[in-house]
């Protein structure tokens, strides 16, 4: 059956969630601080998988830590997935991700109250270390879950202080017994912040996300020689610290030659060792990535920064070696998954923007593999990984109650 | 008196001590880690300050843990000190400042072996934290000494665990009751290795040290703001990373302009915060450093470099602070001293060069109060601060002498 148009979520219950979380690994002020796997994390689990029990739902751990709580369908056919992460940045906000965890809960409980069943099982997903903050790269557990990433690769990263990923699970107990993925779904849909100022500079309600800025990044490391900061000539220095910086500034430079286009190239990490004053560092690491909506401009922007790479190695002496290279993004969402959250956009009377997606999301790697959409609310002026993120209440209804409608759809289509 | 001509310093007694040295706080293959007031430090001054004892000199301790052993003299004049420091780099190696201060220990013990006294006092001296590899800046206890540095300030500055200097005395229990400075004394020696190739490359024994490249260097902090790697516009961006990263690339790219003349400029150090994929940065801090052997181009390497922190931070968005200069070097050594040191060099009939220091040394402190020499050995390559740093004996003995014979003779003048 579809959903009467007059149906809506239950706002006021779907905030005091929000509110819930956001005392549970406070940052700085107004923002959290609740790095995947930590003590904070494992807390706000634990509250996310009561609340679904609480809420008749089948919850189980899979293999990498990723919950999925699941609700019956009337017939055995393959789930619509639906969730996001509920991890954050070190300096991170109250919504990245955490409102597309708990707008997949509101849709089970409003269903629940109305005694509405769907044909598919529907389940709820909180997705493993998807912001990359604390083990990189980024959107791990859904990169495993799609067969893109190796389970045992992904439990050996390790942390700054050289924790692994299986380590940080066992510690906190959700190194769950579940099979990571390897079995059929039909669909998944994430609600999240727009993390842009599109919806917000241009006063839509919801943004329909066709498709997704491609993004490539690269972990590198350089190494050189210790020596004197004094009397060591030039010539003979191998500084392994200014060729990551040397990486950097040219990473950032791309990212002023494709500004006019929206294009954006980040610096986003180094570290050098010894990293003293007195000592040249013999030992650097650095990641940085590109991102443009064209794939093409994109790649190319991948290839330059490559070069960047070697050219920095070679300008201070120093051997490089790219560890790790990771992509995502293009056109990449299912084009009836797109025409249900459009269809939810007219049947609810909101005002819709398509738009791409510019972050990362796990989405992009699910989208990869099964039926994706993604629905965006807005945010103050675009800010995001900061403390000062905002999506006010009514910002974020609307997209709420689309993801209800487009997933109820989904579930009952024929 | 003149000490005779063919009297010479036992290399053999002085290699032991050497090699015990080289047994304490190890670091990698061949080198050591032996940060100030570590663990390994303590050790090694307890044995320093055994040796001393035994040698029948009067230790004292003043209240930055600098050491200070008295050998009397027959009048009451200001003493003569002599040393040099017992720390070393993260990976540092066997001879830099340890050869100055166990030279010191061994003219003593000489003396001791002759019988022969002094007109007046030598006072073995192993200033704290010269390296600077724990606590920046460097040369931190011979600064204090001549006053140009706060005890209270030096005291309150923290490593990169947040540990102050003071703490660190009070652990290894060598925060001495002695005052710092604020006592006449007549002048000061150091012997120490090269830290260049000039020597070893030119085959002479001796470095006569008449000058030294004139050094300036800056600790500089950049403010930004957090936000995604992603869709935060380039325009928007205040990446502190970024801003470091110009920073030690503006640097380091001075070095090269003025290679020509032997200049360097030193990207040592930059640490930034959060510092993650993911999310750009809103702190960092860099440390880096101009030399020249000219004091007035080295001054000109300064402004710049002043220049480049400034357009930095504008470029990436970021507010900056200079939180610390520091410069020395220039036409710093006293003629008399120098003297000294050459008709030791004649008398003992070894090859001297002139030379300049590029290094920092804490006799750059002591020549700005105090009638101050420096001796130099050669040291293979020129290799330093680097476990592969190697002194051989041959390389030491002359200087050794050198020292033996120009301190007795500054000591004894009329």
């Amino acid at each position: 059956m579809s959903l009467p148009s007059e149906i809506r979520a239950d706002l006021g219950r779907f905030l005091a969630t929000l509110d819930a979380s956001s005392s549970i690994g406070k940052g700085r002020e107004g923002g959290l601080c609740r790095l995947t796997l930590t003590e904070a994390d494992r807390e706000m689990r634990d509250l996310f998988v009561q609340w679904c029990r609480e809420a008749g739902l089948d919850v189980t751990i899979d293999g990498i830590g990723s919950i999925f709580a699941r609700r019956a369908g009337t017939e055995d056919l393959p789930p619509i997935l639906v969730g996001s992460h509920l991890d954050t940045q070190e300096n991170g906000g109250r919504f990245d991700g955490i409102v597309g965890v708990l707008g997949a809960l509101e849709v089970v409980r409003r269903l629940n109250d109305l005694g509405i069943a769907t044909r598919r099982p529907i389940e709820i997903v909180n997705w493993t270390n998807e912001e990359g903050a604390r083990f990189s790269p980024p959107m791990i557990a859904s990169g495993c879950f799609v067969g893109d990433y190796k389970l045992d690769w992904a439990l050996g990263l390790k942390d700054a202080e050289g924790v692994t990923l299986g380590e940080a699970l066992e510690t906190i107990g959700y190194r769950g017994k579940a099979t990571v993925g390897e079995r059929e779904v039909d669909s998944y849909f994430e609600l999240h912040i727009e993390q842009g100022d599109v919806l917000d500079r241009t006063g839509h309600d919801v943004g329909i996300v066709t498709h997704a800025y491609a993004s490539h990044g690269i972990l590198v490391e350089y190494r050189g020689e210790t020596a004197h900061t004094g009397p060591w000539p030039m010539a003979r220095r191998k500084n392994a610290l200014v060729a990551g910086a040397r990486l950097l500034v040219a990473v950032d430079d791309l990212g002023w030659e494709y500004a006019a286009t929206g294009g954006k190239a980040t610096a986003a990490r180094l570290s050098a060792s010894p990293n003293k004053a007195g000592l040249l560092s013999d030992w650097a690491e650095a990641v940085c990535d590109v991102r443009h909506e064209d794939p093409q401009v994109a790649d190319l922007m991948r290839v330059r920064m490559l070069r960047a790479v070697a050219e920095a190695g070679v300008r201070a002496g120093c051997e490089h070696r790219v560890l790790d290279q990771w992509n995502w993004g293009g056109d990449i969402f299912d084009r009836d998954m797109v025409e249900h959250v459009r269809a939810a956009v007219e049947k609810l009377g909101v005002s819709g923007l398509e738009l791409p997606s510019q972050a990362g999301h796990d989405a992009y790697f699910l989208a990869r593999h099964v039926p994706t959409a993604m629905i965006f609310t807005p945010c103050k002026d675009g800010i995001t990984h900061n403390n000062q993120e905002l999506a006010t209440p009514q910002m974020l209804e609307p997209g709420l109650n689309v993801l209800l409608h487009a997933v109820t759809a989904r579930a009952d289509r024929p």
